[in-house]
């Protein structure tokens, strides 16, 4: 949770002159999020949400995220909708930083999600696939295959004091990916980090998608295999068949999945739990003790990756 | 700012079973407040904000905090309305904690509020001190002159750490408060908390004043005395005069001071600046700093007693 950067009366009336959005009555900081300062912004014309991008976020990209969001708006993907500036921008600056605003989503994520929303999840992601094969940008995952063993570097030497013997799965669990990681899928837009906290819900249907912040153009299944790390494994990290199943199921009924797909999948999620186990392993050591963000344990991922290293063939996972 | 409790969606759809606002549509942790989980709540309904109270609230105590908001509510005093469950009762149990619904309220808090808002705070103070003259209930102020010497004693050791010479300075002023404090003047419900964050506009209007687990039962002119620490200096701790004139006038256009008011409040607004500096200390020596709340200064407060100390005549902040 975390609001880096509070924004005075002043500052935000003079930022909204730049819109047609009304008066502000109302902008209170929200205790989500990890990346950037969210406020939930009412004017006398509606519900927003104001966004100051922080330094976590290269300003070269938000072009990529915000017409990402506006494309899939207009093909019907529910997703915040960024609201077009008079000057016809979507990106202004406010308190020395990045800033724009986009639509208020309603939806409540699912602390508990159950199998009913891993299918919605499935259907949508598909839906989201489809809608962006079409979106003319693209941008390189910087959080993709290649970028795992720099990471992993900064970490390396004090990996072993959170649990003995890290070190040495993590090399060979590198060296392994590294060489069978298949990189001829079909590609397209990808969300990257559709965890519990980026999906909204309406009395179980699927509401929204939010946080487009990690966007990029990678392969398609590797999102459905981010997906089944983030929803399909209960809190003892026990793997969730019906779930998995339901979410993969739900997923083929919207964009089909080629032979090739299918067999590299667990691949990809062990290669997205490496992804996820990195980055927290990253931040374990580096996030100061005074911060106003809550560390993530990196032990969940590095658990979840020891569960798909040992899958045999796809039907074990729901395949 | 902090939510230090979250709750799940099946726990939050139990615990609105027993309202009739309707059924929620979003929820979001909201980043301010450093005492208890706010969330900002929409329902198909309308607009809310559940709090849990967290341990430094006591359970006693929020009949007294509902009871007055609903009280001076119904008077026209603008600040949020508890909702009454469907029992009847207005403090439920969510998360393991004590838990109440009220009305959202439009507004914005002044990051830097200027002379008018000075003038709107003391207009609305007088109101307020008015409209709780009939409230019957009745709650000590348990961070008043008897409790700052308790206070200090567990911060004091530490004390020249922040500053050479504090420790001596708190000892005789301590020692001349307690000599001189004059609890002889009207009594009455007071906010007993009323900074920037707490006081909501539109357009340069008061539109409402919020938390209220301060409040309580204590001489008016103290609350005033706090509004004069809290509202008119600037960011040097200059006492602005213009303000504080302002508020004073404002204040005394709704509610007249008497003679004895006016003599107490520089020694009254002297104690107000210790009650924040020994809080604010102990915090600065107790907060771990893992903690999600940012620690004020407490030299902040210090400082405004040391003008406040100076003070010869009212005239010389504006009385």
């Amino acid at each position: 949770m975390a609001v880096y950067t509070d924004i005075n009366e002043q500052e935000l009336a003079s930022f909204l002159k730049e819109y047609s959005i009304g008066k502000p009555v109302s902008y209170r900081g929200i205790a989500e999020g990890v990346e950037n300062s969210n406020f939930m912004l009412h004017t006398d014309q509606g519900r927003f949400i104001l966004t100051l991008y922080e330094k976590r976020v290269a300003k070269n990209d938000l072009p990529f995220f915000l017409e990402l969001m506006q494309h899939l708006s207009k093909k019907g993907i529910s997703c915040p909708q960024p609201v077009v500036r008079n000057d016809g921008t979507m990106i202004g600056e406010l308190a020395g930083r990045p800033a724009a605003i986009v639509t208020f989503l309603d939806g409540i994520w699912m602390r508990k999600p159950a199998a009913v929303h891993c299918r919605e999840v499935g259907k949508g992601l598909a839906a989201m696939h489809l809608a962006g094969l079409d979106f003319s940008m693209q941008r390189k995952n910087s959080l993709s295959i290649d970028a795992w063993r720099p990471l992993w570097m900064k970490s390396r030497d004090r990996a072993d004091e959170l649990s003995q013997g890290i070190t040495k799965d993590i090399d060979s669990e590198l060296d392994y990916l590294e060489k069978h990681w298949n990189t001829d899928l079909p590609t397209g837009v990808i969300h990257a980090d559709l965890f519990n906290d980026n999906v909204f819900f309406l009395n179980d249907k699927l509401s929204g998608f939010i946080d487009f912040y990690f966007a990029c153009t990678d392969m398609l299944a590797y999102d459905l295999a981010i997906c089944l790390n983030a929803w399909c494994f209960e809190r003892d990290i026990s793997y969730n068949l019906t779930k998995g199943q339901g979410m993969l199921k739900a997923y083929r009924s919207v964009r089909q999945l080629s032979d090739e797909e299918i067999a590299a999948i667990p691949l990809l999620a062990r290669g997205a739990a490496l992804r996820f186990f990195l980055t927290r392993l990253y931040d374990w050591f580096n996030t100061p003790a005074n911060s106003l963000v809550v560390k993530k344990d990196p032990m969940e991922y590095l658990r979840k990756l020891y569960f798909f290293r040992d899958v045999k063939k796809p039907s074990e996972i729901g395949l």
